[in-house]
């Protein structure tokens, strides 16, 4: 058994994701449990504690791991291991990485769980063997995460990436963020299920309300998905409508950054080939020439496991 | 008389710039010359290696530069020293950098003129000491440069920090690129005199166009500006729309990369007031406030030596 190893922690809003790695990123043990957010910050501190002595005893290691990684949901400073604000736990200005030192007496390192599963992706997953690349995944929010020169990028204020909260349509829908026209607020699920809500609220959407067995309330991206599959025209144009908006967000981050690669996660992208071809098209139609030379798109490939492997990567980059 | 010195030449559509400087960028002797793009490449090729042995003659050195730092406006790979496309010299696919070692048996070093203004700004410039800066010239056109981990940002395909091709506005303007609502096709100089002619050409913007001495083809951005500085109300909308786009532009910037500078230049910025405060109020109301926690605004200080002082630096960069 390996004794030199790290542990990656995924902090979500409903589970908490830890896996334990050999100093190569092969997981050797992993468990979930739910978070229980609403038990309040130490309960769940004291839950992210047990699942590191859950994975320690499935692998038969002694010994403590050199370093944890951990990916936190929300706006955090990674080089001080802050959490500015994370809504999914409801936490304000909580200094994780030294709350869980204390605790643990293990150096630990923090980023936010999109730019995780960047580095996840990059390291173990379809970025592999890039040094420009871009991740994006596309759920309820639009999170992602930049790897610039090989490493991921943090800015100045230490998480970098708001790739949802690039404006696009600057008299658009309501942001989360307190801003109008964010990408997320035109792309994610959470934006498509809001309106198909709209439409059925106004008198049309029936396919889709069919879908969610007559109930409003019960309308989420893939009940729209679903319509647009059963060839309804109007859940059809709410997709084509997230796909565009995708599309030119991607053009913008191709003409600023020109990456290599572009890995794009996350459940709307399961939606398949409406999402993908709107996606193309735009790029094809509107990115410039030269920035796109030497681009490719690739689907994430880590899926539920990108955050978990991305903590380990970090911890793993933390102590090399 | 340092014998170890580097040249930088910041190559225009309209003018060469060629300064001598030693290796701490200081500049030792400088000349500008039309640059005569309608006499064809090797005529603009001859002028600027007769502009290196001017300023040699000035500076009174001996011996060769031990590197030679270009600019060119518009499109390049600047790993290969090649320019895909420049516009403004009427040139397609130039192996520049290759033609000028040829010619002068000296290491060649090429990038975009905004990528080296802001180079000449991060080192020389406003941007001193600063790691993550983005730099952005407003003049006829929008560019930009970006200085992420204390180095000039080019991603993979060698030419990043097209900040002037970021849609704002999907069903917006015609922008040159060929994708329409770009920030250059809503706030350069360009774009705000467009707008004033199509108001004149409306039956309005006669205050603009009597500042134009009655004819339409001659009103400027500058026009605008004077008009609204007098009070026109219709200039000042034009100058607050274009400010406006300008904040959300670097919103999206300041969102997505978390800098701790942004250096803005150009004709337009010297409108003065009525940019800044409306590029500050969209920063203010829309950019993450964990984005903007280290976020400073600063004018450019190096005017028109921006491109020729980051070329030097370039060059100086490539022999240390």
């Amino acid at each position: 058994m390996a004794e030199k190893y790290v542990v990656g922690i995924d902090l979500g809003g409903t589970k908490i994701y830890t896996a334990l790695a050999d100093l190569k990123g092969r997981l050797l043990a992993e468990v979930q449990v739910p978070t229980g957010a609403s038990g309040g910050m130490k309960q769940v501190l004291g839950r992210m504690t047990e699942t590191v002595k859950t994975v320690q005893g499935q692998a038969g290691v002694s010994g403590q791991p050199l370093c944890i990684g951990v990916g936190a949901p929300g706006m955090v400073d990674a080089q001080r291991g802050f959490i500015f604000f994370a809504p999914n736990l409801g936490w304000h200005d909580v200094p994780l990485a030294e709350l869980m030192e204390k605790e643990l007496a293990v150096p630990v390192r923090l980023d936010n769980d999109a730019n995780l599963a960047a580095l996840g992706e990059n390291v173990y997953g379809a970025g592999q063997g890039t040094t420009e690349m871009i991740y994006v995944t596309v759920s309820t929010g639009v999170g992602g995460g930049l790897i610039l020169n090989g490493n991921l990028y943090q800015g100045a204020a230490g998480g970098a990436g708001e790739i949802g909260h690039m404006i696009l349509e600057p008299d658009g829908p309501q942001c989360t963020c307190g801003s109008r026209g964010c990408l997320e607020a035109l792309s994610s699920g959470t934006a498509m299920a809001r309106r198909a809500v709209e439409l059925v609220e106004a008198g049309h959407g029936r396919a889709v309300l069919a879908l969610a067995g007559g109930e409003k309330k019960r309308i989420t991206s893939r009940t729209v998905a679903r319509a647009a599959a059963d060839g309804d025209p109007e859940a059809a144009e709410i997709i084509g409508s997230a796909a565009r908006y995708l599309g030119i967000g991607l053009v913008n981050l191709v003409n600023l950054l020109h990456p290599e690669l572009i890995v794009l996660g996350g459940g709307v992208m399961q939606i398949g080939e409406p999402i993908w071809s709107g996606i193309r098209r735009e790029i094809d139609s509107r990115a410039l020439e030269v920035a796109k030379k030497k681009l490719r798109l690739a689907p994430a490939r880590l899926g539920a496991r990108a955050g978990v492997m991305g903590a380990a990567a970090l911890a793993c980059n933390a102590i090399i």
